[in-house]
């Protein structure tokens, strides 16, 4: 019996999200099916993340067990050929890609050995929207003020209860404690990119974060007032969620050491 | 009677071309549909270029005249927000967008008036697949020899007959020679992009072109072999069509002053 790690990127906006769902196309389904495929038998995928409809992963992992001859390093190839083929959008490149089949000890799970996560978003300031961005950023249309929003971050990072930025509808958890290892905002030209890093994220977590961080960066509410939120537990005093275009799931830490390298 | 000029952009991606077609998505049929909620009357626009299912416009021209009582210069903001409002794709941006709308004289034609066009196309060179450019440039993953192709562009510049650049299936023409004002490569990157510009250009002249000159670039036909190709009138000589995804219609010229400009 082999344990297998997948490193998957996908295009979130061609996918009803990563959880296999009868019918639609998923991230994990894709996967599964093409495993099938390679390897004459089903079998299950254990992804680190749920992404939600629309949100891009850049560093999905996913672990799987099964009994199997091909070797390993031929994986990665043959998989990304039953994905390319299985894609029919007009004969374009698959809009999921695996970029790293590992064997792994057997005591490894990919959702249970995670040690952190980051995410990533991006924020579309120029005032005509891009099209060809349209999928691949939020289309805010507005200059937002960055030191603003950087000064709200301080409120972030840290450990706190986060049950302000949590959505209802998703899994129910034990507790809304997260701890917010990093967190910042960055300019590439038009586009602010904010990158947050955490132990773990709740439901719509970061799309809330960055709907609030918006309204810092508006004027509307201030810095400071994130802290408040926080305190509050009250969704309804954190700012929108943002929408998912903007979201890309951008690492998985698995070591305390990859955690804390950057 | 007003004569209006529209400028459009639009992600070939999500349209069937850019020709009217009952009941699929295409660029003149949305702004058409566009057109007859704004003025409240059907009007038929004449685009500058027929695009293929997948081609992308930087820069699409087309003009309609009518009669109408809305100030010209609310036009564009009225069409994108209609055209926003159309866009059913999970609520993001519109796939297509006007980018200028202008009063021009009684007797201008967006087709006829054309005096030549500019054609950008992307190849990605990259090794692995780019999923969030693959409707965005055409994923060829090999590097190509770049001056091998740089020294076929001569062959292609000054007037020819280009009948072995034209595929089946085109509107008839009267004549297969056009001239080639200029074409050259530049890098950015992994990718490299090919830009072109001409009086006109036969069906799937540029994107033959395209696979043409990749085979220069991987050393399959000899840079002066272009000119043999040319010469024998044979689309049987010439490379293999190159996909859409790649392509850009980049700029439409009314004027010998713009035409000369760069």
């Amino acid at each position: 019996m082999k344990n297998i790690l997948l490193t998957i990127e996908y295009d979130g906006t061609y996918f009803y999200g990563w959880q296999r769902q009868p019918g639609l196309a998923t991230g994990q389904g894709k996967i599964e099916e093409a495993l099938e495929k390679l390897l004459g038998q089903k079998v299950e995928i254990n992804g680190t993340s749920r992404t939600d409809a629309g949100v891009h992963a850049l560093c999905q992992k996913a672990s799987f067990k099964a009994d199997f001859g091909i070797p390993v390093e031929n994986m990665k190839r043959a998989l990304n050929d039953i994905l390319s083929s299985g894609e029919t959008y007009r004969g374009k490149a698959s809009a999921i890609r695996i970029t790293d089949v590992r064997e792994v000890p057997d005591d490894f799970h990919a959702r249970f050995n995670c040690l952190g996560k980051k995410y990533m978003y991006i924020i579309d300031q120029k005032a005509e929207p891009e099209i060809f961005q349209r999928n691949y950023a939020y289309q805010l249309g507005e200059t937002l003020d960055v030191s603003k929003m950087r000064q709200a971050l301080k409120y972030i990072e840290g450990t706190h209860d986060f049950e302000s930025f949590q959505a209802q509808g998703g899994t129910p958890r034990e507790t809304t404690v997260r701890t917010i290892y990093g967190a910042k905002i960055y300019d590439e030209g038009d586009k602010l990119v904010f990158e947050v890093k955490g132990d773990g994220f709740l439901y719509n977590m970061v799309r809330i974060m960055v709907g609030t961080l918006i309204q810092v960066g508006r004027g509307k509410i201030a810095p400071q007032d994130v802290e408040k939120i926080l305190e509050s537990k009250d969704r309804q005093n954190a700012g929108p969620t943002a929408p998912a275009e903007g979201l890309y799931l951008a690492e998985i830490y698995f070591t305390q050491e990859e955690l804390w390298k950057e």
